[in-house]
C-alpha cells in the first residue's frame, strides 16, 4: 500500500507541548524576526540580551493538492518585545481561495486577521475555541499571555501554500499591545 | 461586508456536547437506521422497544468549493444493536480524492476505514487523538463505550461531498462487536 494513503492517528499533544507526531520542525527565534515587532529599540535590546525562541510549528505535511489536509500544531511562547506580545509572523495563502481552522487546545490569546480589501478582525483564543480563518485572510496568533504558551491545532487545504512577503511589506493594520496587564489593540503607525 | 467571507469563532464544546454555533444539526434515530447493524433480529427488537438516537452532527457549513472547509461536531451515543456498537452510517466522500481530519473531543473509540481496493484500517478515538482519513477511504465512527458520547470534530474540504449509497449497499469489511467487556473487530459476514 502507498504510504501516503495509509490512514494514521496520533496525539497531538504530548508532554512539552508537542505532537507525538510531526513531519518537520521549526522554530523562529528572535533573531529571524528583525522587523516584525513595532518598537524596533526594544527588539534591539532584547536581542543583545538573548535570543529567545518566540514560537515554533510542528507540521504534519501532506501532498500539497486540493484534497488533502496538511495540518500541525503552533505553539506561541510567552513574551513581549517592549509592550507587544511575542506572535507569529503572520501569513496569506498563496492560493487566496483557501481557508484555515485554528482549534486552540492550550493557552490565551487572538487570531489576528486582515483581508487585502483593508478589513481586519480578531477572534479569542482560548482552549476548545474554534477560529475559523476564511478565504482571502491573512492571519497571525498573538500569545496574550506573559506565562503560558498559546498553542493551536491547525487544518488547511493542501493546494494553500504561504505567501510571507505581502504581511512582511506591509506589517498587520494592527498591533496587540500589553497594556496595564490586560491588553490592547491598536493602530500599526507603519502599516503601509 | 460578505458574510460568508467573515472570520468567526465558537467554543466547540459547549454543556451537553453540542458547539455554540451550527448551521445545521442533524439526528439519526435507530428507525432510520434499518440495514446498518448486522443482527437484524436484534434490531427489530431493540426497535420495538425504543427509537433512540444513535448519533448526531452539527455543521459548520461552509460554500462547497475546494478551497474552503466545512466542519463540524460527531456525536455518537452509546449502545449496542446485538453485541455491535453504535456507529454512524459511514461514508465515502463524492469526491474521492479527499482527506478528513477527525479529533477527538470525548470518549472513546474507532474510526473504522476501508478503501475500494479491498484495504481496511482501524485508529483509536480518545481525548486529543488526531486521525486523519485520506483520501479514497469510507470512515465510519464507532463509540466503543456503552455509558459515554465518542464526539469528535471533524474538518473536510468543501468540495468533498458525500457518497453513502456504497456504504449502505455493500457494507464495511468488518464489523466491531462487544466482547466480554472488550472489544473485537471481526469479518463481516454479509460483505459483498
Amino acid at each position: 500500500m502507498n504510504t501516503v494513503n495509509t490512514p494514521f492517528g496520533f496525539d497531538v499533544l504530548t508532554n512539552e507541548n508537542r505532537p507525538a507526531r510531526h513531519d518537520n520542525h521549526y522554530q523562529r527565534c528572535l533573531s529571524s524576526l528583525r522587523g516584525l515587532f513595532s518598537d524596533e529599540a526594544a527588539y534591539e535590546a532584547e536581542l543583545a540580551k538573548a535570543d529567545p525562541v518566540v514560537y515554533e510549528v510542528y507540521e504534519i505535511r501532506r501532498p500539497e493538492i486540493a484534497g488533502e489536509l496538511p495540518h500541525g500544531l503552533s505553539v506561541v511562547h510567552p513574551g513581549q518585545v517592549g509592550t507587544e506580545f511575542y506572535m507569529t509572523k503572520g501569513h496569506y495563502h498563496a492560493v487566496r481561495d483557501t481557508a484555515e481552522v485554528y482549534y486552540c487546545l492550550k493557552g490565551r490569546g487572538l487570531m489576528l486577521m486582515e483581508n487585502e480589501a483593508g478589513v481586519w478582525a480578531a477572534e479569542e483564543f482560548r482552549p476548545g475555541r474554534l477560529v475559523y480563518v476564511p478565504p482571502g485572510w491573512a492571519h497571525r496568533s498573538v500569545n496574550l499571555s506573559l506565562d503560558e504558551d498559546l498553542v493551536t491545532l491547525f487544518v488547511y487545504p493542501g493546494h494553500a501554500g504561504h505567501d510571507y512577503g505581502a504581511i512582511e511589506e506591509r506589517g498587520f493594520r494592527k498591533l496587540v499591545m500589553h497594556n496595564d496587564g490586560s491588553s490592547a489593540i491598536v493602530d500599526n503607525p507603519a502599516w503601509k
